[in-house]
């Protein structure tokens, strides 16, 4: 199937009208360069969104959120799309996923206390952890780009020798590997968190994005499993920003697994007040009346994941790397091309030669992201062509 | 003057388009009850927010936020209005007010230290300050709801017996008293500030709603004075979210004095991404492109002031009040109101007898609030009515 012809959702949006947008992906660089970093969609928002914004904005309503509407959008659509019974009156609103996690983490771990995480993973990890006071643990991803439970059960027993109380955030699916974590995989670490004590906070932003397994036997196809349905004891984060390519209308949820009840109750009644009114009505009316729009992303990311294995098949035969379960991200193992053999920054090759800007593979943690580079799917037929052949000749 | 005839900004909107608002105002209270509490008016958006928000939206400019547009929003307003040269290099974007204190209070501050509050103050100052682990340690207003130098020395000298750092939480102008504090006193304390190394913060959130002196002689006119033009080392926090009535959109500014910007370029780089990049599209078009908008404003709480005054002297003359010189709140001091003497909380009276929302004065501290209660004066001509009947009758 020659795929390059298609037309997809992320077709729709001309490059100049993408460079007129005022966010970091389009402004960050000069207009020389092509950003396909960022976890930013090359999209159109859903026309029912657009609306929901600016009626609001007619009539004024730009005060105080209030109310279950978020949670319950979040209930409705984890029902249709994950068969998961979302307990709306346990949820808590939080302003973002990572200022979510970090509240949560507050409630479950002491200054000091160690949080497992699995490099290469999302960078903020880190960063919020260390700005919590908290203390990041690393058990990396096998080099499967899978959980090794050896590893965690090590870094579980470390930072329970260590800490009075340990956490594991947990990126499910996984960013920037697209790791889908099993049921099976899940249980492990559940069993693995009650041995230890340790308590796991599950950033669960990517799950609508699951790509893999249309089309196949519908008992063989992958989906996501939402954590606190295999460990009662977790706590799960979610929003439709990533999905929706809503970050800028910030707004997330946090849902107890049915053993954490108790502990969300105690987030601070506070914590509500950093949530955007207007980013939970975009959020609410993305999740509730959006399916399709989201369907329309899932079908170009599948289009676009076999496009960019047919150009990096052509254009840079070294760059190793398969299509991801889920999420909009490539994360290209690079190491193989002879000009990252040396240690350079495939990243930075990229922007110096190629102007070219993805995410460089060291700041999801070092050294598993050493060689690599993180590539934003989201983009147009265009763009994707124009990408590799910018990364292909920088690596040349 | 008989202003109960006259039209403002405020009479713009019928109570029943506000009654179909989804924010806390509208909905936190069944619909017998009229809202004159939290910090959301009864007003239109301006009409350029409402396009620059759904032009984005439009656009699908739906990413992270970037670039200095909104301090450099926040320093043509400031130089414009209060004559005040912003340093916007300097300044650091952040999630909302209130999560910048937090923010701004980790770098001048560690877990345990006194942070010197002036009860009654605006409740979330007591709750953020305890949930960000420091001490809040009071120093109220004096009777005259002005500053008392005594009682901060006092306080300041208590502050840095038993921290390691203190700090001192400004509210500038005050919400709930709207004291408007001169330069003199800005001087005094930052005298007492340097003399204790205590290190002044300082919420500017409601400077733009002065509405004190107009068609006064100029010289005599109260304006609003920068606290770190006054007080170098001093940070502050400004937004457009009140004066604007943007509090579904945050979005913040920090503002270090002259002294004070090394400590500020300590922020953590990861706090920019708690921002919402529609929220600064929001608040710079405010403060841009909408002065005449707040102009409106300013005549509409000067009008609804004369209103209250002529109201109470009407229907409640027990009550004491005075027009404050900011801020569209009415601290209302009930206490030689008969019903109120023997201790019952006015705001309490007001709901269950009279079904008016206010926000209760002890919420801002007892016992200083206690016998008191706010009243949100950007409401319409009927509404004060309304609500002011309802309150002399639930008080009667
Ligand atoms: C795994 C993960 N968590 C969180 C976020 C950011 O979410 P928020 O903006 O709600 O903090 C991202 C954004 O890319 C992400 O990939
Ligand atoms: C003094 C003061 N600070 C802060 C806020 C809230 O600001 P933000 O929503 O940006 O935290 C308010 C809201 O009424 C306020 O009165």
């Amino acid at each position: 199937m020659d795929v390059r012809g298609g037309t997809t959702i992320f077709d729709s949006v001309p490059l100049d009208a993408l460079r007129r947008r005022t966010s970091q992906k389009w402004r960050r660089y000069p207009a020389d360069v092509l950003p396909m970093y960022v976890a930013e969609m090359d999209v159109p928002q859903p026309e029912a969104v657009v609306r929901a914004v600016s009626d609001a904005m007619r009539a004024g309503d730009t005060g105080y959120v209030h109310g279950p509407g978020y949670a319950e959008a979040i209930a409705g659509f984890a029902a249709a799309r994950y068969g998961w019974d979302v307990p709306v009156a346990d949820c808590r609103l939080v302003p973002d996923v990572m200022l979510g996690i970090v509240e949560v983490l507050r409630l479950v771990t002491d200054p000091g206390d160690a949080v497992v995480i699995n490099p290469p993973v999302y960078p903020p990890f880190v960063q919020f952890v260390e700005h919590a006071d908290r203390r990041p643990l690393p058990a990396p991803l096998g080099p499967d780009g899978r959980l090794d439970l050896d590893v965690l059960a090590a870094a579980f027993a470390a930072a329970t020798t260590d800490s009075r109380r340990a956490a594991y955030l947990l990126c499910h699916p996984h960013n920037p590997t697209g790791t889908l974590h099993t049921a099976a995989e899940l249980a492990a670490v559940g069993e693995l968190a009650r041995r230890y004590g340790v308590r796991v906070v599950a950033d669960e932003i990517h799950a609508p994005l699951v790509t893999a397994g249309r089309g196949e036997q519908d008992g063989a196809r992958p989906r996501f499993v939402p954590t606190t349905t295999v460990i009662p004891s977790a706590i799960a984060l979610h929003s439709a920003s990533k999905a929706f390519n809503l970050a800028a209308l910030k707004a997330a949820v946090a849902v107890p697994g049915p053993d954490a009840r108790a502990d969300l109750a105690r987030l601070p009644e506070i914590v509500l007040h950093g949530v955007s009114h207007l980013g939970a009505v975009a959020h609410t009316t993305a999740l509730r009346d959006c399916g399709d729009w989201l369907d329309a992303v899932l079908d170009g990311l599948r289009h676009n994941q076999r496009l960019l294995s047919d150009l990096l098949a052509t254009h840079l035969p070294a760059a190793r790397w398969a299509p991801p379960d889920a999420t909009y991200f490539a994360w290209l193992d690079l190491r193989d091309v002879p000009a990252v053999r040396d240690g350079a920054d495939p990243a930075r090759l990229a922007l110096d030669r190629g102007r070219l800007a993805l995410n460089p593979g060291p700041t999801f943690g070092a050294p598993e992201g050493v060689g690599f580079a993180r590539l934003n799917l989201a983009a147009s037929t265009a763009t994707l062509e124009d990408g590799v052949r910018r990364l292909a000749s920088a690596l040349a």
